[in-house]
């Protein structure tokens, strides 16, 4: 996503801390002490301006859920979006996904949404989409058994190895549409990019996978 | 496929019994012996009028292939099309493919192609699909471990509910395309239906799944 510069960003997170949460190791194995209720624990991994997240909290008060995205130019917008919308089941992360079980505890979250991932389309660039094995693998070290994720995009390249790397990694598929707007699916709430992408006529490619019981690797 | 009534059909075929093999059951086990060269065994479930399996036939002379299909009336013209073509690696076989475990042995098919096969969009003939769990069942148990099913279609909603079986039932998918003919595949060898479809505007979907090692269910 293609920003101006927001020096000012970092500072204004810092205003709000009972929004975007400082020292989140801190929190590890206890995230529910911050929220109001003891609720389920969905996060969404790079939530960019938050529209999902934020409607998301709105429309499921009986969830907590927490947005990480590693940009803080980015970040903000999200922060201004939950300022506004005042929520108590929503935090926000200024982090790396690659750090997050120095964040999360084994079994703490219940499930992940991805949202329009960047494609990294060079195969060079694998290990970078959040789908590659070893993204998986940090998911289910923090997800608890038969966790979901839950994964929207419209990148046909993105989707198509992004089933495959499901399936060798050992997730179920439960759920796959190739054209989510004309599926009938109800209560589907846009990110930022899927409205433009939609507009545009792309589209929308969703699935549900679930990591299995029984151990870990 | 709507075809006028040929009651001549199964005379026709009777007339062939070099391309049409009568009493299947009895090659259980030893359909090796009956094509000129030893060679790996692929099976296409739902042949139609026969040009794929031909065509196949027709590139891959190391390989030998059996054409199923049920209709008479649409096997046919698969007969006289292998008639003009006149490969020695392909057989055809008017079968129900409920009964293949009756035709073959276990782990005498290398590979099953399915192409283009009934959606069966209601629900409750979902039985019926050609990748419903029963159906997926007797594939196993006539393909050796570690064989494929290499499945095409320009219907979504079949492949999206395949892909889905395919996952519950322990397949590994190794290959998906959302958009066949863009996706640079080569040696791609067209249906008639993929054809007809495609020149709607039809995107056509493929996969190849692969039964996992070890223990039959």
């Amino acid at each position: 996503m293609r920003m101006r510069n927001k020096p000012w960003a970092k500072e204004k997170m810092m205003e709000y801390p009972q929004y975007v949460i400082q020292n989140p190791e801190e929190h590890r194995g206890k995230w529910k002490e911050l929220f109001e209720k003891e609720a389920p624990l969905h996060i969404e991994i790079g939530t960019g301006k938050g529209r999902f997240i934020t409607e998301m909290a709105k429309a499921h008060p009986d969830t907590n859920f927490i947005g990480i995205e590693l940009s803080d130019n980015v970040l903000v917008s999200a922060l201004d979006r939950l300022i506004e919308a005042e929520v108590p089941n929503l935090k926000l992360l200024n982090v790396n996904a690659k750090n997050l079980p120095q964040y999360f505890e084994e079994g703490e979250v219940d499930r992940i949404y991805l949202n329009f991932s960047d494609p990294w389309p060079k195969t060079r660039h694998e290990k970078r989409r959040l789908t590659y094995k070893d993204f998986l693998a940090l998911y289910e070290s923090i997800l608890k058994p038969n966790g979901e994720i839950h994964f929207k995009t419209d990148n046909q390249g993105l989707f198509e190895y992004s089933l495959v790397s499901f399936s060798h990694y050992g997730l179920l598929l439960n759920y796959v549409s190739l054209d989510l707007h004309n599926s009938g699916m109800e209560g589907n709430i846009m990110t930022e990019y899927e409205e433009k992408f939609s507009n545009k006529g792309n589209r929308i490619y969703r699935c549900e996978a679930q990591f299995p019981d029984g151990q870990r690797a």
